[in-house]
């Protein structure tokens, strides 16, 4: 049986990616390059073959996907002529896409009516289409940090508070509430609030149902986890930490605005005190810089203290396409996420940690132990 | 009871360094930056204390310690006013260091007279100082790629033919040699062909003796083999790895002969095809600056692909002292080979591969699995 | 005769890395590394030598210069024994140096009263020492932009004005007010207000005096204006240019503050659009990371698109100690504005731009054509 | 009239992307970027405008133009689908190559024989055409510097030496000498030998035609010599200056045999020394990196000192599409030469030197005064 993603963002670039790519493999036009669960690590883990994925989703845009897959492909993220060889798979996902909730959408009735609309597309999905079960991953722009409500923090809260008027949850979380809702396993692949309220993660484990996230490690924090535990090992004292990132594109622009991009700072700068065990001086700037388009560049610039107190530093420039760095991840999160529902895990999945900037329920942010978790746990699923 | 460290190279950067810094860190005027083994994963390994360590060793040079340290207080390797404060402990040292076979000994007599020669020293510094075992370290200039020799195969025909005339070894090898004929624990720091051959390797199980190498990793391979492991997990496809290191100081001397840097150049490309599965594009340099004195840079630039063959890149700047990376380790691994000796541990000590490019016995070549590999290992010795 | 350098800000870092490196290079203790002026296009410029050069100033810090001087030793900024080598210079320089005016004045009585304190304090260091002038250079901490003041705009509103209570000019206008009302020629070193007002231009002309400014242009901004002409010449179409500086020392925490690093940053974007011919993208960061210490390392993203758009980038790292890219352009400016002094020339001297990131009254800001305005500049003063 | 372009290398990138631009400036598809001589400076110098270029020369490739820019556009140095839209006039340009010389031609007859044929060609482009005159740039592929030869030093020599059997000329030379031979105009576009022999010279003023070269400067030394400058005009103590090139691609492969590469770093190494006044340590590394396809990456670092001895470092990283720099250079160039040659000039135009690593002629390397030099010229030209 097939397995649904349902993508919440689903006509933007990472999920036109998502979809492009994984019609390619299918199609044998391209390698899983960027797949870590092709990997041989994962080959007995009983996950569901990348060619039994069916897309469908939410977004507000209404560039439909074929379209939006042209563009990626005059800006370089996806190769000439793949988006025109699977136009048919993009008609195919862009059928499936249902309209999303604006960003001032109409509370007036409560929010729960809202989030019943949004369920409903789902198990529609799923039934139409016969699926197994269906995977939602958020990848929708970036949320300001939320603001905090008393019904946050239990289910019973929330559920009667959704029925008043007023905003409640922020969008991100009213996607995972559906989704929980529709019985679906849920991924916050952005540092949205999304699942992260104790009312949802009681929900969850209520439904039997798995979530993870968050914030897909995809650049600079991928770098920074793999290079951080070199300075922890061999106990050279690092000082300093200061990052500047340079993104083009909608998720830039986004991120320009200091409240989403505070979120965004807020997850990108949890983990080196976490691996450092201490503090360290340095700030993380995010800059739009529209002429980058798709790509993003990540300079940071490390000092720290040898022997005697000698003082030494360590700079790097990551130049990565922000689109190819995510898609892959939303395919292994779907495949994971879909053996994990199967296998009946509620709750949070920390062994995920692997993928995110901040994961959730996981103090490790190493980025081989957290490989080195992955892969133990996917031996469990077998 | 005290253990001897005995260097080889005693009067040179790395082991003045290494002499006064260890004096330092006894008085209390610094703290133990860079030293592995003080980390609480080594508290319960039964290590000889830093403080009982005690320095002699062999050099061809004549610059006395504390000379050299005043050298290296000028050149902001050793910070100011420290060689003045510990000058006592550089005359002890430096009172201990005894004439090494120059490039071009007389070998009319064999090389085992020399051999003899470098042992008697040896045990005679144990013996007058009463200390409980010595290890010894080699940490002079890196030497050419040795000449094979029908008697480096075996220890009965090594034995024979270094007392005919003529050079069977090449001094990195005589030293270990003669360290195991002391019967004490050796350690390759340089890429020099030192204990690496199986007649020397067959020497050290017959009288029971551990040996570890070789060619410390202080810089551009710390980070490669930190960062490589990130590309192999997240499946991206490394396609070229091009390195420029810029060496300054006697080391950049050395290396900029072609023949003693294709030594450094092997030991430094073995890694990469080792994490990453697969041969890479690209070159490794080593250049001779010596505007930068005791400092080094290294630059690297990786090319990879990610999803859907989009090219991306990675780039990074090391500029680090090359006495201050090294020295910590050469304290670190007497520690750890004084008490491998104590237990019993006769050959290899793979699981010393952490501190080494081009580790003796071990394939493994993620810095974060060598660590692991080492604190299980420390966790045995208690 | 002797000239003077009444520095304000006499016991900060550049102040006292001029004074030590006077000495120096009087004594014949080092070599003039930085002195433009000690070129051969200067030599017939009629420029006062480096060894008549006498130092006095104004600071609210309290520590004497030999002592701040240690402190730079220890930094390595001034190297070892250099400091110890000229203490009496120090010395002598330290007891010319009279209390400067606190950020929080006492202006019940008008500022007048300050000012003219100053003025004494200048005056009496020339006549007391016979010399043939003083030229005052501002080389204190950035002040925040100044509030606009209606008695800005011309000599005679602002000499009514000052009689009156309260704060009229900023501190640093204080002292360019001081110094021109003491008959002394006047230079901004930094982005603070100082001169730059129609008023304090009034008073120049009026009084025969030259001045010049402002904010020194010696890092990344110098950098940027060798780099941006190239841009130009060859006709690519420059994008994007983002910037991050990293500050330790005294000048890092001060601009690390919003409100003075905004007077930084104004003065370090305009050079960019004045050479382009047009705007770019990209942002300029200041930051303060005090383990540097007095070194500054700015990282600079620039893309570019080639021919039928193709783009490339260029990125550079410059890593710099602040004080020793300052002092040199000190000596120089004293020199030049004695002699400009000497010459008769009254208000802004437009030909020192070369000098700085923001000049007055020049709209060039390619460096190599400042350069050339300069040299030719110095070829009148013979 | 029109004015013909004879391409040396007419199949490869550089020839492609010129041929490919100048049709889509020419049908308004693109924006003169990267176009020295469309700017306002050039205005009144009488140059050909772009649309009357007409393009043929010699290649011994046999990749037709048009399939050659599919190839550029899949590798993004030609923008989608700009090969296809200006497809018309690549086969215009195709249809005027003729078969080049090969590596290994046969010499039996004597090499007169050879260029008399490649006169031909050209001459027989520009009668059938029509065209006023012609210019031949030089894009082929690098050669290793050439033999020495007695006949190189006179043309009555060189004249007679053609006529007998064997290798007097290397090919670069021999399309040099054939192009003079037809009365053109003639760039040297590669670091090859080319026109830089006396005999050659002598040619070129006895027919009265100017030539220019050598070694188009489209990305390390372009920026070296725009950064030079600003350390010699600061009297900063430039000691090291390394360099690191990454090269893809046909000019990679050619540019990896260090015969080949020889000529290049030759070529690249000869400004510094001429801008700073004295020799600087470090080395220029060529290195083919297949995957970087038409791409390349420079590294420098540079080591100086500034005031007191300070030591202080300069890094960039220049990462540009190769054949996107040198295609316009070359329709400069083209349009320089023949507005030089329709105004009588003879010999080496050493205003030129701002588009050359090593400009024939010319002492001047800083780039902005050779700029100055080139635009006094272009007034010249009126």
């Amino acid at each position: 049986m097939d397995v649904g993603v349902w993508l919440v963002g689903a006509r933007g670039s990472v999920a036109t990616t998502v979809v492009t790519g994984a019609a390619a493999l299918r199609a044998g036009l391209a390698t899983p390059i960027g797949c870590v669960t092709q990997g041989p690590d994962f080959a007995g883990a009983g996950l569901p073959p990348l060619d039994r994925l069916v897309f469908g989703g939410h977004d507000i845009a209404s560039t439909p996907l074929p379209k939006k897959a042209e563009e990626l492909s005059r800006a370089g993220v996806i190769p000439h002529p793949l988006a025109e060889l699977v136009r048919h798979d993009l008609e195919a996902a862009e059928a499936e896409i249902r309209p999303g909730i604006p960003a001032a959408a109409d509370t007036a009735h409560g929010q729960a009516a809202l989030a019943r609309g949004l369920a409903r597309d789902i198990t529609d999905f799923r039934e139409r289409l016969g699926l197994a079960r269906v995977v939602v991953v958020h990848v929708a722009s970036t949320e300001p940090p939320a603001t905090p409500h008393p019904a946050h923090q239990s289910l019973a809260a929330l559920t009667a508070a959704l029925e008043e008027p007023g905003e409640v949850l922020p969008p991100s979380s009213l996607y995972a509430y559906a989704a929980l809702g529709a019985g679906c396993a849920y991924v916050d692949f952005t540092p949205s609030t999304g699942v992260s309220l104790p009312a949802l993660d009681e929900l969850a484990r209520e439904r039997g149902l798995p979530y993870a996230g968050r914030d897909a490690k995809t650049g600079e924090t991928l770098v920074k986890t793999a290079l951080a535990p070199m300075f922890a090992d061999r106990a050279l004292a690092v000082r300093s930490w200061s990052g500047t990132n340079l993104l083009g594109g909608g998720d830039g622009a986004t991120l320009a605005d200091p409240a989403a991009g505070e979120s965004k700072r807020i997850s990108k700068e949890r983990s080196l005190p976490g691996i450092l065990g201490h503090p360290v001086e340095g700030r993380t700037h995010i800059d739009h810089v529209p002429h980058l388009g798709d790509w993003k560049t990540a300079w940071d610039h490390i000092t720290f203290e040898g022997f005697l107190g000698v003082r030494m530093s360590l700079q790097f420039t990551w130049q990565g396409c922000d689109s190819a760095l995510a898609a892959p991840l939303v395919l292994d999160l779907a495949r994971l996420m879909a053996r994990a529902h199967e296998r009946g895990h509620a709750g949070p999945v920390k062994e995920l940690g692997f993928f995110f900037k901040d994961p959730i329920a996981l103090d490790e942010h190493r980025l081989q132990s957290q490989y080195d978790l992955l892969r133990a746990w996917a031996g469990t699923l077998a």
